[in-house]
């Protein structure tokens, strides 16, 4: 049954969630910003519904581990202690959500966590091997929480001979899909990832893939230019004026003449990338280097969502991920959508901007603990559905 | 029930496992020697029966990369390719263990994997964080298999403040613990771990530790001196003699000192310490070196087992794992128990000496499917019981 949100919209449950009790279950996301953890606690019942959400941030060493570990500098010794370490802050993050709202853990069915992504090499265009690390021992928070966990969503994609990425479309269907309104759903993190849900339309009308850059190469920006960790609100880079160089180089990034699927992560616009950036354009201003990166954010995320799912008539955009909150990014995407779309944010549907991805880390949790598949072929590039994940069982005493 | 073995002596099934249907399930050891994978057909009714098994080497270049990952040149990138490379050969062992003795995977209920052990860094003896890092990802032995599949199996341990090794004592006692005798099983892998089975006891009188370094070191020792990857039945040892000087430093080893729970790897026993003994040993005669490592492995199993378990009376001492064919080490084994123990191989109570391990991952992935736990806290320092291991399960097409 459809029902209403907070916004009035119709979200829909895919039809196995339909429930009659409902359910309660944690999502953990730490995205490729590695800055914290965003932590959701959500209710599944005839409709998906966001109860309450916090943020966890890192401290400064963690994050300093965590950004050694995702750059070429990491042996194998961190990727085990930080696997051990993360893990134990994920399970952490998910008892302190569930005490601040006093929900008793044994109330908590099960928990999604994504991990921190420390690797990401889908090379299977190439032929050949493809994998993903991401690390935050699923155990650990098992442990800690006394639930049911389910950890390590990508690689069972991957095994598939997808991406393993972006899995966020199932979420963002489940979420946001609306039976007439044609919707595209964008989070823009640390990548910036679209999903285009048709009016109306199944599953199987579901897609999606990773625009490009996003946060990650404006947090580099924030930390070189401003000492800063992030640029908040976008109040530095709408300061500056775009470079018409700088952009024209980052948009003949190889990563944007792919054609989906297809998915980035660090080894296409992290440090290297940056400081290539940096040497060839170090005569731009920052504040100008700042606001040329949300146009390059904009003008990815738009220009391939249009070039790619080709909407016909007024399309809605829904915002969300942290570069949500910065206003040069939305200027950058609202001027270049003009009258092809009207741009919203997601907490207008029920969902704040910074707790879609940990509220799909439970979707997905949920979708396995089900035995069902969480991934969607046709966006990762899989063969086959997969159920996603692995599941650590709580111990017996 | 109590059911006979083809040795004629019994061995119990923990009741949880009397089955009035037989389950098959496949086995997946790879050890610190690093040299390929052991597979096992196991079927669980109301006895534990090897149905068959089989050896997949690993491809030299693949071995080498295992050897670098396990060494201090390993950075993450290899870490995340290694992971689903060895996943996806683990899953390929594990069909063709299937379809060579004519078993359909879909009759095969679930696949137990061990992994290949990378770094191993139980530290909570120091009061600091504990870690540990298998790799060989499940969701590739999954999709490989179609079978549900459990794996890594040492986190859940140390998450409960473990060693999170060794995980063999349950497994030997369901295959081997007898309802009067005494046993000893030892296993010789890359690392000598022994269990302790009281004739009669419960799983509670279990106990077991890792005694230290057995073909780990002699595998250095046959690279190094004879351009071997092995030395096979201890055929260039058995023509050495102990060097009392190296013996005595090897004796002296600080992880010998410590009180069980204990857990070792190539932390302790590793290419460092072996090239700590070559610089300070280089007299030794190649032949003597190789020789004197052979006592090192018995005096240390042997001394450690008498000193921690003291037995009473005569016990019968099974002996497993790819040093049970050194004959050199079992030599010396026999030298030191004289009159203490009578030596077996487990060969000979139905479990072939190389398949023990891998029997072992089946015994405890059918605990964890069960929702079981497979730990034993005693053993491994753990503060509770733990169900151990990730499941993965297989896609809905």
């Amino acid at each position: 049954m459809p029902a209403k949100s907070e916004a009035g919209s119709e979200v829909r449950a895919p039809r196995e969630m339909t429930l009659a009790k409902k359910i309660l279950a944690i999502g953990l996301m730490s995205g490729t910003s590695a800055d914290g953890v965003d932590a959701a606690l959500v209710s599944f019942g005839n409709r998906i519904q966001l109860i309450a959400t916090d943020y966890f941030p890192y401290p400064s060493s963690l994050r300093a581990d965590v950004l050694r570990a995702s750059g070429p500098e990491c042996d194998a010794d961190l990727v085990c202690r930080l696997n051990a370490k993360l893990g134990k802050i994920f399970g952490a993050s998910a008892v302190r959500l569930a005490r601040k709202n006093k929900v008793p853990l044994e109330d908590v069915e099960f928990v999604g966590s994504h991990g921190q992504t420390i690797r990401h090499l889908p090379s299977h265009d190439k032929g050949g091997l493809s994998s993903t690390l991401q690390i935050g021992d699923g155990s650990e928070i098992c442990r800690a929480t006394g639930c049911i966990v389910v950890s390590d969503f990508r690689t069972a994609d991957i095994a598939a001979g997808g991406c393993g990425a972006p899995l966020a479309p199932f979420a963002h269907f489940s979420m946001f899909g609306h039976k007439k309104e044609d919707r595209v759903v964008h989070n823009l993190g640390g990548i910036s990832n679209v999903t285009w849900l048709k009016g109306g339309g199944g599953l199987d009308s579901v897609t999606g893939f990773d625009t490009g850059p996003a946060n990650m190469l404006l947090d580099f920006c924030a930390e070189k230019f401003f000492g800063k960790q992030y640029d908040k609100n976008g109040s530095e880079a709408l300061k500056g004026a775009v470079d018409k160089r700088l952009l024209a180089h980052c948009l003949a990034h190889l990563f944007l003449k792919k054609d989906p699927p297809k998915s980035a992560g660090r080894e296409s616009f992290g440090a290297g990338y940056f400081e290539t950036l940096l040497k060839k354009f170090g005569t731009v201003k920052p504040l100008d280097f700042m606001r040329t990166l949300c146009a390059v954010t904009a003008e990815t995320a738009v220009g391939q969502t249009l070039k790619h799912f080709r909407p016909r008539g007024k399309v809605r955009w829904i915002l969300c991920g942290g570069g949500a909150y910065n206003r040069a990014i939305v200027a950058e995407i609202k001027a270049r959508l003009g009258s092809k779309g009207e741009v919203s944010l997601s907490g207008e549907f029920g969902f704040g901007e910074k707790s879609v991805e940990a509220v799909l880390m439970a979707i997905l949790a949920f979708r396995t603990v089900q035995g069902l598949s969480g991934n969607l072929p046709k966006v990762t590039g899989a063969k086959n559905y997969a159920v996603l994940g692995k599941i650590s069982l709580p111990g017996p005493d």
